[in-house]
């Protein structure tokens, strides 16, 4: 049996072993072609049936109805940062934001390179430890955008923010794309770098509903425009083959096990078990986000010093429980307890965090 | 043992079979961590040593001057189309191309977008069957680009066109690069789409001389901007991990057989034999490509007929010699015979080319 740690980093992150197993498996012979996924030609019918199960398989598990087209694309959500804006932009409309912290913060950065941008919200004056509430977009704006989950101060939207039905809501669910059950129709554009919740690293899903596809200027470059990739089906140009299969992969095993609102249960579960703990702790362990805010990605907790800190992160490291560090930007710990990190993982977390608490007071 | 055939796609291609292996092997265990390579942090010490292998082989193997900078960014060369003369622009000097065929044409397409384009030369007139002669570049213009090879029609550059040392040298090398010996101190840019000649499909190699990246205007999005990635080392953002390592592993595997100088007798080799095959079957296979423009990579060919060729086609991969079909828009036959096919493919194939016009002439 291959060793195998529990992994709580927060992305590029754990995936489904069953996933991980089946890709080794075949890896040298795709689907009896002699080839391995990573030789054959992008425009073999073999991966056509791949690129094609992957897409339905977004579209199935959230429900998307037929006028969201869904593209696989390349550069990180770092590049729908700027495609975003170029995309949507609407005759010099401001383009409205909530600043909830790191990547919102780099999102509306690139956004200014393309026209007005209101910050309309943000949890800046209290280090992004929750999510705003009450914000008001106004219904004259060209979108409205929000980043779904934040990763480095573990918070998440429990409720999305209302927005008039003139104005598309964009969301950034890198970090929580299918991690509960959401209604598609609520938003015009969704989009997630895969390597957190979804697949491995290096390819980004867009959702983006067809009637926006129109608004990007057309002396924009082609390769920067959503249109180009809806028309031809995310192969417009050879795109990212073997993390679009591990992607498709890894949701055929998300179907497997009931879907998004079984996740969404298992998820619920895990992530209480184990603020319970921090709750419980008679501040040994305090939660950095809010309570109303919490995320049930990524478990971000601090100790009373950085030297206990630091010891925590050692001493679960040498019990297998990797990735436990908090961000450089904050400092702390963070559990990143996405989908497919099991149940028993955040058990074995759970049970190292009790015993070193009692080690330590 | 896996089956295993020989394949002649033109991209994504056939990789080195000890790469995919030992992909394989540690593919559920990566370097001892308990974790996939698919899982792993991109900021981890182990991932870390993977991303500074990768960028050393390229220079190492390419022999790069110190002042040249590898980036591994995404989106493919067709993306680089975009960011080539967003970030060489300069102050309004025209931008000139040659086009030798598909890829160049976009090229030229997307770089219209951000200024004045002069196309200096085309083989356009004959099919894109050569690479123009005496090709004469301005002194004054922001930069002067070449496609290396173009996969569609089957030509290459055996002699790299004269600039002025003003004049930085850009060349889309995606379908050749690493298969012969060139001086890099010739260009001032050279990138490359991994899954043709390096590794899969997923990754973009940018090789960038570091006087040119102070042109882009300050004003661009930050992703767009190669200065932003050669700054960071190519981690701005999460980058294409897998891809990455794979690429490592290729070129690993190419330096182990003797590196770019070994390699390029074995192309020449396969090249040659193969070319001869067509040059001595009294007209029955006629190549596509001008002899002095034959590309060492892709190998592009007619029989008489459309139904001749379409049986060929079929009867090659009734024998495991698989993706011979020509590109849609030329029709006819391709084989792509990059780095990692090995010489005993190219046999196959040539028998199977003799007994296929034995049998049908």
């Amino acid at each position: 049996m291959t060793k195998r740690v529990y992994n709580f980093y927060a992305g590029p992150a754990t995936l489904p072993l069953a996933a991980l197993k089946k890709a080794q498996e075949e890896f040298l012979n795709f689907s009896n072609t002699g080839m391995s996924i990573l030789e054959i030609s992008h425009r073999s019918k073999e991966y056509a049936k791949t690129h094609a199960e992957a897409s339905n398989l977004v579209k199935e598990l959230m429900h998307l109805p037929d006028d969201y087209k869904v593209m696989w694309l390349q550069g990180g959500a770092s590049s729908q940062f700027y495609m975003v804006p170029l995309n949507l932009q609407d005759n010099g409309k401001p383009m409205e934001y909530v600043n909830t912290g790191t990547w919102s913060t780099k999102a509306i950065k690139e956004a200014k390179f393309y026209g007005d941008v209101k910050v309309v919200a943000s949890s800046e004056d209290e280090k992004f430890s929750y999510i705003p509430k009450d914000i008001v977009f106004s219904d004259k704006s060209a979108f409205a955008h929000i980043t779904g989950n934040n990763t480095i101060y573990g918070t998440e939207y429990h409720e999305w923010p209302k927005v008039s039905s003139d104005v598309p809501l964009v969301c950034d669910m890198s970090s929580h794309m299918m991690n509960k059950v959401i209604d598609p129709k609520k938003f015009g554009v969704i989009y997630a770098g895969a390597q957190k919740n979804i697949g491995p690293a290096g390819v980004t899903i867009v959702i983006v509903r067809e009637d926006l596809l129109d608004r990007v200027p057309k002396d924009s470059p082609i390769m920067q425009k959503w249109k180009t990739h809806v028309d031809k089906d995310s192969l417009f140009n050879t795109g990212p083959v073997f993390p679009i299969y591990m992607c498709k992969l890894c949701l055929e095993y998300l179907k497997s096990i009931g879907g998004i609102p079984a996740m969404e249960k298992i998820n619920r579960k895990k992530a209480k078990i184990l603020y319970d703990v921090i709750d419980n702790s008679d501040g040994f362990y305090e939660g950095h986000a809010k309570t109303d805010s919490r995320s049930l990605m990524n478990v971000t907790f601090n100790l009373q010093t950085p030297e206990l800190e630091e010891k925590c992160v050692k001493e679960a490291l040498a019990k297998d429980l990797v990735g436990l560090k908090g961000h450089r930007s904050v400092g702390g710990m963070r559990a990143s307890i996405y989908n497919a990190m099991p149940a028993d993982g955040v058990q074995a977390l759970i049970d190292f965090l009790k015993g070193f608490q009692q080690n330590n007071q």
